[in-house]
């Protein structure tokens, strides 16, 4: 059984599975010194036309807390939405490797930071006695599954420089949203002007492994160091490059196979009137109010995320390898629970 | 071109690319809710026979530090080797994660540290002012491929046992000291008594994972915090226990071939007399002494490390997948550099 | 100039020089092994009347931040009011010393954290993902000069004791909070069921100082290693506890003098209807919003802080040694200026 | 009955205390924003004549980690002795304010840091597995109370700066040590070119409080928020200053008076064949093996430390106010205790 819990419940993309086969036909140097990861360098290069440097790590967590800590001082703030994934899913790991604050700011009723809001949230600069705002920490899609423009991205991009605060990026699925924005990684990259971004490779259909690109070059100057510091630095490191270099051929194709199939999803559930969605459907999540007898049920064929116990509000999500299959059993579900709840209110 | 360099030059074992294969046929569950991490975990308790909590991680860097940071209070020592993995080639992480003190012992010249070491070295307990010892780590095999018999580890546990330390036994190349001792997984621990014990997989044939086992009851209460925290818990989880699950089939056969591979090359430079190995060769390592002139032209066919640049001392190790072939093309050379020098010499 | 910016302008009152004075006669063992500090617990266990820990610590942040750091998990979550002293005014002290997280909390129009807001503050427990709120911090008085009735403590012992979660109380400013509820330090520490509660001295009259009460058995275990670790174990200890002494006979009458000044300087407030005041007066601290054109000529005969600078909202503060005359002479200058307002408008 | 045991049994000298009441008698702002912290400030830059930026702090674990962290970096590594206050006694501060790794180096039989040992200990510098060697800190004088020399300070400081290593100096004695050099502050700092210095004021004749002194202009930029970050600002900082006002004018005579009751002590010591003396006197300790029966009933009479139980080494300390009565009963009952030991011999 396939399901719409979430993206790291597939496997991987078998171009993935394919090029590690490949890859594991040889010996070669630890740690990166390796020639898969200078061509997956190379490859990044040609299409970011960006000067970066490059870390692979093992994780998301892994990859936005190293990459964070290439923006830090002691007494640093990074601000983060108050859903941010490094705010509520990462336990304390933050704290712990970085010793700093995350302030939390509150989001719009899309899941979104506004101007407002991180213009407001960026004070007592200068005064000792208060952590001092150094980062702002944005995730793109954000963890609603909704998206920041590229207009949005450049006035984000006028704030930090304004302020000289550095601008981090989790991309744990930064592939879903220039797929959605109908864009290149690049583009991202240049509109908001991050210092710092993550390339998620574990949801977009690796099997594990993220890329951490630093843009900023005084962020490049200790990262090597950092990035071993982190634990994040694996020994055949090589091993994720060759999974991204596969993946970099085949992002756009899966990506948008796995939206796709989520605004069918959202067709799907529209039919229904019991059904609310709660946030504008943009990437690859759903989030809805379902009525609460139907909840078990249907997880019953398709396992999901209950987001907020109090409300009902599920998640949905679809990845690269959803079928038709699992979204018509689920419609059919759907349909008959609608039948007998009709029934059960005549 | 394979290499003497490490066993971390080298890939997977091909059972466990199949293990892959095969496992990413389905959507199971994250972060380790899933029935492939189940199936490890009853198969690890068929082998070991005594309760355990089993947690996967990336790397050796997180299965020891994710692992000693069970044992500690925020004012702990780790007593290790000097020339421990954790104390030389982890940067600043252990202290980052943990927040304690690292102290280094000196080693014999087998590189194991000797009873009456470990001993002297438990000091000030119950002084305030000093920090308290709490853990002992040891290397199963040590970092200069030399190991512990099943005796001394039993001397080491009546010395925790008997001062209230905690042990903690780095096994990255745990399997390859089971077979060089003649004995199972299970034998090391319960000799031992370890508290927290790594199994190490990437360096016995997998593409990356290591598992750590708690066997202390008291540090089990925290274990799954603690690990969200290390930034070491995988999503995709499941892909870690399948290679392990592969990797138990067939452990003994390829850590054989590393183990009797490197009794190869050590009968081959025995036979140079300008060849000095500096340590016994117990498991997969060479240490040796080479005449200066002798060493470029070797890495030209086959990389090593040079483990001390004073005293031309060069580390070689074998893995499973060393070949008839790269040891004669070696011995072929050795002759020849061998030859030279007479010539020169005479 | 005396002033009215904070309690901690001010010096020491007279009787604390005398202690000093006197205890400076004698050599004693340092680090708190000295018959001063033993009488101060003596003293304190006369008065308290229940078991408790007591430790000795420089200032107000290393009271809250060691006294806290007895009470967490390496995973904690530490839940506190968005204005606490903790999380607005130490920098990123407190994740440094504890690696934890600091969630703040909304405070109502009082600067009080409600039931309710405490209650659904408290979620995810046992979900590994997220930090776990293991503790509750409160100011009493809080930042804002307001109180807890003792009814209050109750209710939120009622609410940490429900939920398995220890109670910190920062009492920086406790005496003054005792005298303004006319009870004893006692029962707000029965009331509260307090774990760990900080007695401050030096606004109280001091030239330095706190106690750091650990009253749950537990948090003492190891509370005299954290509070080394904490770099806060004055060597000549017994000094600061000399001062206590003298405090501990005389915080009455002097608390009395701090908190009668500031119910005058209220009243004398509340005669210009250009004034308006933003909290309670309960303690010995005024927030209140002056005409921004009198700001600086008031500042000029006695400082005070700007507290919101966009709200002109200010800050005024009465100590031990406030004066009839500062009283008057700033009263004078408001009238002034409330004379030269009202013709200008005129 | 005062005691032998550690220069902070004794109370301050009595001009410090006369300081404290003079700055007693009028309110100033908080957080060193004051006119005797700036009189200080004035006075120290008088003196050493050339640039710096002075932090007061409490005591002299609070001067050593906070100065050392105005030099590292997150992967740092800080070379010490083996027998540095920093590495011995002060639990897990470092690591916990720092997250970096001390690296203890042997002294040799005068308790100090030779150039050869120093320079070796510097390694594997660019190596990202390593934590990496930013900063040297000596004691001066060291833990066995003898001194470096002018001479052999620039000699370290050569060291330091032909591998960009900065330098820190525990000054927690440091009167003292110029005293006995016959030297200036300004001396000791020049010669050793320290980045970071701290100047002792507790163990000098201060009720508590030190300074730590910035010298390098990169350390500069940030330690106002470090020093916060400590938990050692002092909110009544300008007490600190007012001792150490005090002070300046003072120490010159205090430690001579401390040094000079030590060398008499010396020679009193000398008399006796059965006492060993382990380490030159330099400055105000004395480090001596006694004979095991004399330790027991000595301690009656006046407290010293047992600083090595298995080779009965003890150390004895004279401070600001040791007397020539106390001097005069320890050699009597040293005059009994070997005459006993003569005639049980007998």
């Amino acid at each position: 059984m396939k399901s719409f819990a979430s993206d790291n419940y597939a496997g991987a993309i078998p171009e993935v599975i394919e090029a590690l086969v490949a890859e594991n036909k040889s010996h070669k140097p630890a740690y990166g010194n390796d020639s898969t990861t200078k061509l997956l360098e190379d490859t990044l290069s040609s299409l970011l036309e960006i000067p970066f440097k490059m870390h692979l790590v093992f994780n998301g967590t892994g990859a936005n807390l190293f990459g964070l800590s290439c923006t830090i001082l002691p007494y640093s703030a990074i601000l983060c939405a108050e859903t941010a994934h490094i705010y509520v899913d990462e336990s304390t790991a933050p704290e712990t490797l970085m010793g700093c604050r995350l302030i939390p700011l509150s989001v719009d009723d899309r899941g979104k930071l506004t101007m407002d809001v991180i213009t407001r949230s960026i004070k007592r600069q200068g005064d000792l006695h208060h952590p001092q705002a150094t980062t702002l920490s944005i995730a793109q899609p954000t963890e609603y599954g909704t998206l920041y423009t590229l207009e949005e991205l450049q006035q984000i991009r006028a704030i930090t420089a304004q302020h000289g605060i550095l601008l981090h990026i989790d991309g744990a699925r930064i592939f879903t949203a220039a797929t959605a924005l109908g864009c290149e990684l690049k583009d991202i990259i240049v509109a908001s002007g991050a210092d710092v971004i993550s390339i998620g490779g574990t949801k977009a259909g690796m099997l594990y492994g993220e890329a951490v690109l630093i843009l900023n070059q005084k962020c490049m100057e200790h990262s090597s160091f950092l990035h071993k510091r982190s634990m994040q630095l694996a020994s055949k490191n090589r091993f994720i490059a060759a999974q991204f270099l596969a993946l970099l051929q085949h992002w756009k194709t899966y990506s948008a196979t796995a939206i796709n199939k989520t605004k069918q999803l959202e067709e799907l559930l529209k039919k229904y009137a019991s059904i609310k969605l709660t946030k504008p459907v943009e990437a690859n999540a759903i989030f809805a109010r379902f009525p609460p007898s139907w909840i078990k049920p249907l997880q019953e064929i398709a396992s999901f995320y209950i987001w907020e116990e109090a409300s009902h509000e599920v998640r949905l999500m679809c990845s690269f390898d959803t079928t038709e299959e699992e979204l018509e059993r689920f419609d059919k579900k759907l349909a008959q629970l609608n039948k007998d709840s009709v029934i059960s209110n005549s």
